[in-house]
């Protein structure tokens, strides 16, 4: 999906939300355990109850490698199923050697025909443009994350004090595009956010972090949105288990009518 | 496996060769294409050619993943295939969020029965240590990697001059213990090699950049090796594709022996 698609969606939807389907097995509702992929038939579920108010669904890998074979089944049911005006990220932070990231950009965009693929920037340049070689494609490469572990390596500091994800994000700025390169920025960090919309103005960003690890919509929109919004805010769990049993659908569509809003809102007062 | 056993393996096997199985489906012998499963035909036959000369295998999962559900299958049938005393790692360089990182461990260590995964630290704490929690079981964390874009961000020093790739590694050796936390340093960086060796004398490191990639085994070895050798050399293409007809195999087991041949003479002189 090209730039303009994913934009106009977005102000067509009043929405820049991601849902994230990490299908757990060990959490999906009871009654779904007895269809024949009850991984597929959890997410069809989510998505049919979403899709007019999420632009993008992010499958993480891990869910579905976990299940083995029947695992990447589940996935590919999945991402045939997301309806094509959606925008699709593969979960996946892969990060090798040229030749080895060559094979998963084939894995992501030719085997399975993901919009995008997440990035892991630690190998350097060889690891991320053959994700950029796709028209239509885009790499979404780490910048600063939301997680604790955040802190161990990513703020690593240069003499003049310039942290890590600063430097490799402006560095990884000169390899792509705002047409098929993203960052990831976590939501648990909006100062941040705001310094890096600062000095990429025209990038998207995908946000994790709003909900179970809370971070405020609020924050990101404020310090993180630029004139084409700029921003995929994924909530995973707080989406998918809203409620735990055969109303899980509708809980889910509950909770991403309530971020839609707030999206549409911040939205308006632009 | 535990560490008593690796180092056993390789004093009697008088090798510390890893065998990378790389298998690229566009490079294989065009006889195999007919099998009805070509990768783990022609893993077969690599394996059969030099498991008396290797100590481990190291399937490269991007090479898998290119091929779907097909692809694991082969790698399901090649973990199943490699004799019981070989070491054996998936590398698929995974790190991702705790709870997403506890499933990528479930993966390769539960539903694969795998004895390591290599993993990328940029996420931190969090990301890794979910791989330290399994009896026998080992995280390879990239350390400074062989590849050209190691350059990019590896080499980000902070004040005092010192570059992530070291900074890291020192962290990590806090995670984890010499018995289930190696990490991955490549071949192409000998100098760097010797002062890792002194930072971490007892870890053992996963050397790729031996062949096709130019890095010299005598080198790796003098700057390298500890008392347990401590050292797992990989070389996956100079072996594999070796020659690429019916005689790969052979081909295969003769550089294999030549390394193997090698090494038994550098260990013999310490």
């Amino acid at each position: 999906m090209k730039r303009p698609e994913l934009v106009a969606q977005i102000k067509a939807k009043k929405s820049f939300l991601c849902v994230g389907l990490d299908a757990d097995i060990h959490k999906l509702p009871k009654h779904l355990l007895k269809e024949s992929d009850p991984v597929f038939a959890f997410n069809r579920e989510i998505i049919d109850a979403t899709s007019d108010l999420a632009v993008a669904y992010k499958p993480n890998l891990a869910f579905y490698e976990s299940l083995g074979v029947r695992g990447w089944d589940s996935l590919q049911r999945t991402l045939e199923y997301i309806p094509s005006e959606c925008f699709t990220i593969a979960d996946a932070k892969r990060g090798d050697i040229g030749n080895t990231a060559d094979m998963y950009a084939r894995t992501f965009f030719k085997t399975y025909d993901f919009d995008s693929v997440t990035v892991n920037p630690y190998m350097g340049q060889d690891s991320v443009t053959p994700f950029l070689q796709y028209e239509g494609k885009w790499a979404i490469v780490l910048g600063l994350t939301s997680n604790p572990g955040a802190a161990d390596f990513q703020y690593y500091r240069n003499e003049a004090g310039q942290p890590l994800y600063m430097h490799a994000m402006k560095k990884m700025a000169e390899w792509g595009s705002p047409e098929n390169l993203m960052y990831v920025v976590g939501a648990t960090r909006p100062a941040e956010l705001g310094e890096l919309r600062a000095m990429l103005p025209q990038h998207f960003f995908l946000v994790p972090g709003v909900g179970a690890q809370g971070g405020s919509l609020q924050d990101v929109f404020a310090h993180g949105a630029n004139p084409d919004v700029g921003l995929l805010v994924n909530a995973s769990r707080s989406i998918l288990y809203a409620a735990g049993k055969v109303d899980f659908a509708e809980a889910a569509r509950a909770e991403a009518a309530r971020m839609q809003a707030e999206m549409a809102a911040l939205m308006a007062a632009i």
